[in-house]
């Protein structure tokens, strides 16, 4: 039985990178989500109830996947070892609670999320973006860190300059920390600025230097990111395969110390050749 | 007849690259279209007049170009199998047709948009341009994907707690979905949060942690762009020319193979040598 | 003369290398231009002495070096066949003529710019930035080409279905072009879709295509320039030095093709050798 | 006692790279600074008071720190001379001093300032950021320094052109290079622009040429330091390590050299025993 399991799994992987299957599957179920929770049950009945119909059949078949790579496993624990598995495993258990009509329950909201979450199960293109994103957060953190001590100093500025002038503004630290993103984000952070350059007329120097500074940095963790990431990519590559530049050099390398032991053993031998010919004259 | 059809689209591809007569060809378009658009007729009529005239003589000469490529293909049918070709085939048998006055009828409309897009079939760089737009597009769609999901579940969470509160702008997921769109564009997105924290004076992290994920989500787009434009570039600089530090990586490696092999048969007679050599004495 | 004009141009040279000296005169520049532009006479008049005396000192050591340039230049016309000595001829030549109290006057403001523009004059890094902007000009320009076809098609369509909407934002192309520039750059574009989606519902849709269209040709172009930059200064580093990786390759190629012919010599020698010793026996 | 202090060093050296130890120092001191500037006593008092002790535990903490550090290093002003050193000297003290509640003083509000940048002090990573960024301050002083200039231009013209439409945006130059700024952030842009376009029909294009120019030149801005950052880098990790394509492609280099001394010899060898065995027949 294990064997066909295997099988199944197989084709089932086979329908699963093809394109037009998955095509179908990504409209299906981004339309249903777009569908219920829009609540136009009225646009067109029929139409509703054909996607609601293929949004079912879409879980049953994630599930009928789901439980075959279970199967096919050798150990049925090992396929809680993966953080991928478990996360399918729960999305389809979840997927299968039906969603009635009544839409301002939580777990009705709840359940509309898992189902779209369906998508990064089904589509494994999703998976390696997400790993990708996975990868970037601790450097991300550090970068957040910085710019957290930056909005911390203005902000310690800002309030204790300005809390006169606008106290919703610039009431405490943690308000102006907001007030700060704001301004980062160029909303209406002229109006922010006139202000209080009503009483200090030189605070363009606070925002202007503020402004360069956070996209200054923002700046930075964009090269950091990418860097990190081609430097990885890069690295994989030459570790995986010895194709490409980088492998063909490795390979290169690897040859040339052959061909420096033979050409040792060759002048070796030919400096003997030429004194047993010397000896024989 | 074939022969000199062969010639005149020579002596066209020279004209065609020719930079001031591009340059001319783009003005004359650009201008034609906009002075058209603008329904600027009683500006200056004699210039006005120039620039109809300049433009059909554009759309004549362009005609004649496709003719004699359509010529100078052995089998007719041949020409049609590109996709440019197709696409120059329609611009131009289109923009044959006159446009009148009436500016109000939407085949007017199609006209000039038509007329416009002559610019893509004359200039090669833009079809470059189009075909690396095209390249990235599947890649895009992921992205797209994902944002989607991330998009849906802020959504989700945002119409359930924000519904009460503001009917326009959270009144389904669909429409919490396009205001969260404008939140990620930074458009007003400070009213749209002031608004919640009157209830709910922690919801700006609802927004913060939204605007950071599709920031950082965007953000990996472009470096994956990127990287793969970088890689196809790359790769196909590798591939089409033996020049430049890829090529000639590839060219020290296969050389190798060929030294070495000289290095073994050396060895192989000095050491056949040295015995016979050896023997002799 | 000739000769201590060599000289006392390298002396200026080392002064003007000098980053003292070039921050001083940076300083000097445009804090003479701000004040003046900011006709904050009253403020400190000293002071302001003091800035008009230095920034005149400015303007005659800079004439002073122009004309040593001059003068060493063998054959005076050469020098102005070089782009930037006409340049700075003319900037030096301008800021000559003084300024006087009367602000409002065309002249004056001219003489302001001219004033700023020997900042470039004076700092080298300011010249090399330039000739790289100006070097991805031609690339740009086809871009900003690719942009106006997507504008003037998007413009087309908005005319022709907000047109009886808003005349202001959607009269006719060329006004419905700058509305999708305000779109673009993401002002206010909310309230301009809000309008139009009161009568249609899905020209959000419009809109949406548009941003993430104009957001991913700019992205394009942004590769596209960063690559083009990344190529020409790996080429050129190749070509001028010897250095690097990739002029460790080319040196490796190179040699490679003579040790090639070395064993080439060898192995012919060493089997006429074998001959020679085997006929010997 | 110098070798027990360089014992401590070292275990503290351990603690300190503990990533829970780290995450945990990071959390208290980030909550810290926000519950004390959000002047929120009134929350939770338990929870308060045990994070200010535990906030005062990890100055402490620090202080041990610097001491053992100051302490282990052989000749104390040593420790002085590195910039670091310094500025961990003067935050930890800076640290000491306690905040009551008297908030409104601006000694108060400095030393949370201070308190906040014990963060650079103990995360290691947020101090290599920092070098970084302070490593591209010079190249981007020129790109401030060009943007200026433009900006000169640009608001010596508008506040010729547009002053008597509006006083407060373009009074002078220097009100006019806030506006621009404004401009250039795209905050209510639209706004400045219709305002100057009822007297000049034509003055978008003045507004669109800027925001071409500066968003250009930004672009080119951010691609230099991506370049430099990147040169940086790939030449330091040549250097230290022989690993790498690089560090391959050198060794490569270096061994060819020795292979081809080689080879003369084993030619040399090879001509001579040739003419031996000659002579020999």
């Amino acid at each position: 039985m294990s064997f066909s399991a295997y099988q199944i799994k197989a084709n089932l992987f086979a329908l699963h990178t093809n394109k037009i299957f998955e095509f179908t599957v990504i409209a299906i179920i981004v339309f249903s989500a777009l569908v219920t929770g829009a609540k136009t049950y009225e646009v067109n009945s029929t139409l509703n109830a054909v996607v609601v119909w293929l949004d079912m059949f879409i879980t049953l078949f994630f599930l009928f996947e789901v439980s075959i790579r279970l199967i096919a496993e050798p150990r049925t624990l090992d396929f809680f070892k993966k953080g991928w598995n478990v996360f399918d495993f729960i999305i389809v258990t979840v997927s299968l609670i039906p969603v009635d009509g009544n839409e301002t329950v939580l777990l009705a909201r709840l359940l509309r999320i898992f189902r779209v979450l369906r998508l990064i199960s089904i589509i494994p293109e999703l998976r390696i973006l997400i790993s990708a994103l996975l990868k970037a957060l601790p450097r991300m953190g550090y970068v957040v860190l910085l710019m957290f001590i930056i909005f911390y100093i203005y902000a310690a500025i800002g309030s204790f300059m300005f809390e006169h002038i606008n106290q919703t503004l610039w009431g405490n630290i943690s308000i102006s920390m907001l007030t700060l993103f704001r301004v980062a984000t160029f909303e209406d952070w002229t109006d922010v600025m006139y202000e209080t350059m009503t009483e200090f007329p030189l605070s363009w120097i606070f925002y202007l230097s503020f402004i360069f500074l956070t996209a200054f940095v923002f700046l930075n963790m964009m090269i950091g990111v990418i860097l990190d990431v081609m430097q990885q990519e890069h690295e994989q590559y030459y570790r995986e395969s010895g194709q490409g530049e980088a492998g063909e050099v490795h390979w290169i390398k690897e040859n040339m110390v052959e061909m420096d032991e033979k050409l040792q053993r060759i002048e070796l031998l030919l400096s003997k050749n030429v004194t047993g010919v010397t000896k024989d004259t």
